[in-house]
């Protein structure tokens, strides 16, 4: 099975690369299964109905979140029917609204989607996603062996440890949340393919799809300044393919993908 | 002017690492200027008086710190006379030991070499590095354009933010501390080469360094479990080398260097 | 001179309750100064200019603030025609709007009020608030030996160590922030007043003046809750009076004062 | 049944502190049951084995603990057969060393003594404290209606919305963890007795028991100054007595307990 997954999609600049290169991604890489966080669709904070909706249009089979998830109000509305949005499993309360984990049936195959959220710097105290991931996998692994996992932290530390932790027991960890892709891709030595994070999709010239210079106005001054979503100039696409063994779940090979004005979109590569 | 920067040098496994192939990264690239990170390169803590030298000897011009530059108490004994190692510029005290910037002067050429670290989720307070740098620069572009700024600092916002002010006005912002190289080097429109993190150089079967399972069973337990730096196997090392116009210290060029079994070195790349 | 200071006044039931015992704590304790801090006063974030009026008429000679200051945007309508609003001096940035320090006179008598943000544990990074009080008390001194500052910080450890930093050199150092008053009201060995927080002012039976269910639904859930503010029920009134050597400036005396439904306000105290 | 409970005792200072005055405590308050915080023990990190039982031999019937509970590796020693000690119950491994809850029989009567850890803004990341205290009062109610809770954490806001939460369902709520007591220890509306923070025991002049010089170098320069603790000069010991209702097991009175050279200690208040 090969998996497409496209990181963090900020705002209205982010919506148009998606749709923009989805079908070209598509077309290159053939992937059974296309995944996309979209925690930032709508204007930077959380999602909305209609941009899910707009997603899975688009070609995306499952939609994961993270920290921003309930940022957009509309999120209440919509989540208990979004059989596709994944939001982080982690949650303390039982009665968290949405779906921490869903199934993405390939033919014969079964694909386990889940979202987990870390806890070291992120300003907000979830069940531990380790013995988390534990409980989870107690379940899932009654299912299927191919499991995707979208691992939404800010440190390193925490996402490599997670990943090794995993090692061999799920297909892929693939962070998110920086908004910068990392270039160290790989499969780890009893199979699960790793990248700290696949970066995210927006604005090019921008920082982390924010205008530059309200961000810097911020550092300047430490004052409230209103973060503004650049949502015009040049683009940015961060994401990576990666190929499991339909038999162990293994992940054979992990490719990052990312399109920008200094690594164009080609067909060639 | 070339620069070749190495990122975070973590214990032995990383002098190793470091004295491997900094002969043949300065045969393939040949740089000008060497500029190694070694605030981890004592057992991942701090430097000693003794590696320090070892590092010059090895083929570095300057070392850079950053938070762990006190770690290792050797440092007292010796950072009033090393000329070459520059900590971060912004703590808050007159009368912090050591310098903060170095000049390196290759024929008629002068490199000014800065240190600064962030703010945002260090668990520590420096002085704002945004007008640090401003006040450093007042004085340092008064003797040379060409400017190379680590920067060691853990949010992606703030790194970015940081090289979008400076854009223009100095060579190079290189990031560290994450430990992990990220895949976004490029040369920002006003002429500022920039990476969001070099990465590390250590071990690479490990969680920044660290042997994996002291690093997962800390997440698992919450228990102050000893970190061990892991000393053995396959290896990493991250880094980068910038190309500047000698005359407007603009950069023309960024390529990103990492080494590892996934990429072994090879002159042909 | 008698100083009466009180703490954070949290909304409209903050609100009342400073307009309710102002009087008869004037009446009781006959301060020459008053001083509130109003950083919450409009629905827990900020101040309006209404409000700060307001507050001026009942009684107040300054308003100090603290991390809130810039939450509700009518502070910058007239921030910069408020004489006795005392914002924390050490933003970083020259053209941060408003004062950082107010003089009130008394007869023949100068008060200094400085506000100053401690960083520790705060989420925001202002300059170095120790090195801040000896740049703005190199001023100060000499105009006056009556000096007062509101310490806005959040850990008791950066709280008391500035106290003691400032130990005889200002006649008070009088924390807030934390909404709950401290039971170590003193006179350091070298005369300067110390709590390490004054407490807050609005409804008793709330968190820091916040519904309590809404607060530990947040606990429970991780989700956004919507704070509100509690607004009516039984109140409490937090804040400190304190004497000065008018020759000297050092404290003679401090004592707490508390309001509420188990400590009813009394003439008899 | 009247419990006194002295607040984290901070190094040797703290020690001679406890045995000094926890006989004068005793004979005028004439508690059924003692507790101790015990967390800063051993030089101000952690507990040793020789000290947890000089203090059961000076009085104390429980030692509760904090943060602080694993820096002094002799507790890897002695916790699997210390009764009367209690850490933190949150820990997130089921396989943590020692106990999180304990039972002190008194005749007929059996008080439950719960030790828990908040999460904002520590550092860490243990279970949810809202949740796991569910999770033991579905078992600790059906033994007994008599139950304190020691919750070490650093913000008002969780220490308030935590004993709101429990409010009626617990005895006691008693904060730890800031070493400063606070001034609003109150029977909440459904029972339950609350402080936000006992206080420490230790040195009076002093950062939280720490040398000031020490923790003043430390906020000036940002540098590792090594800690030290204060252990001589005035000292200051931090509790509150709480008296319960055996039958329903409501609280009905709480008194904070200060002894310091501005509170000296006296058989008459
Ligand atoms: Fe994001
Ligand atoms: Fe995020
Ligand atoms: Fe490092
Ligand atoms: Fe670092
Ligand atoms: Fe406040
Ligand atoms: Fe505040
Ligand atoms: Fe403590
Ligand atoms: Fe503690």
């Amino acid at each position: 099975m090969r998996i497409l997954f496209v990181g963090d999609v900020m705002g209205s600049r982010g919506r148009q690369m998606l749709t923009a290169y989805l079908p070209k991604l598509k077309s290159r890489y053939r992937p059974q299964v296309t995944i996309v966080n979209g925690e930032n669709a709508a204007g930077g904070r959380g999602i909305t109905g209609k941009i899910y909706k707009e997603f899975l249009q688009a070609g995306a089979d499952v939609i994961t979140m993270g920290n921003h998830v309930w940022d957009n109000r509309d999120i209440f509305e919509f989540i208990d029917s979004a059989k596709k949005l994944v939001r982080p499993a982690n949650f303390p309360s039982p009665t968290t609204p949405g779906l921490g984990q869903v199934y993405v049936q390939v033919n014969q195959l079964k694909l386990a989607v889940i979202n987990l959220q870390g806890n070291a710097l992120m300003g907000q105290t979830l069940d531990n996603p380790f013995h988390k991931a534990d409980q989870l996998l107690a379940q899932i692994t009654q299912e299927t062996k191919l499991i995707f996992i979208d691992f939404h932290a800010e440190t390193t530390a925490e996402k490599e440890a997670f990943a090794w932790y995993l090692d061999g027991r799920v297909s892929a960890v693939i962070g998110t949340h920086t908004h910068v892709q990392t270039n160290d891709a790989r499969v780890l030595p009893q199979g699960t393919a790793y990248l700290t994070d696949a970066g995210m999709t927006g604005a090019y010239d921008a920082v982390l799809g924010v205008q530059s210079e309200k961000s810097i106005e911020r550092f300047l001054t430490q004052l409230p300044t209103r973060y503004v979503i650049k949502d015009n100039g040049r683009g940015v696409l961060g994401g990576c393919v990666v190929d499991l063994d339909d038999l162990n779940g293994h992940a054979r090979k992990i490719m990052p993908v990312v399109i920008n004005a200094d690594h164009p979109f080609s067909f060639d590569d």
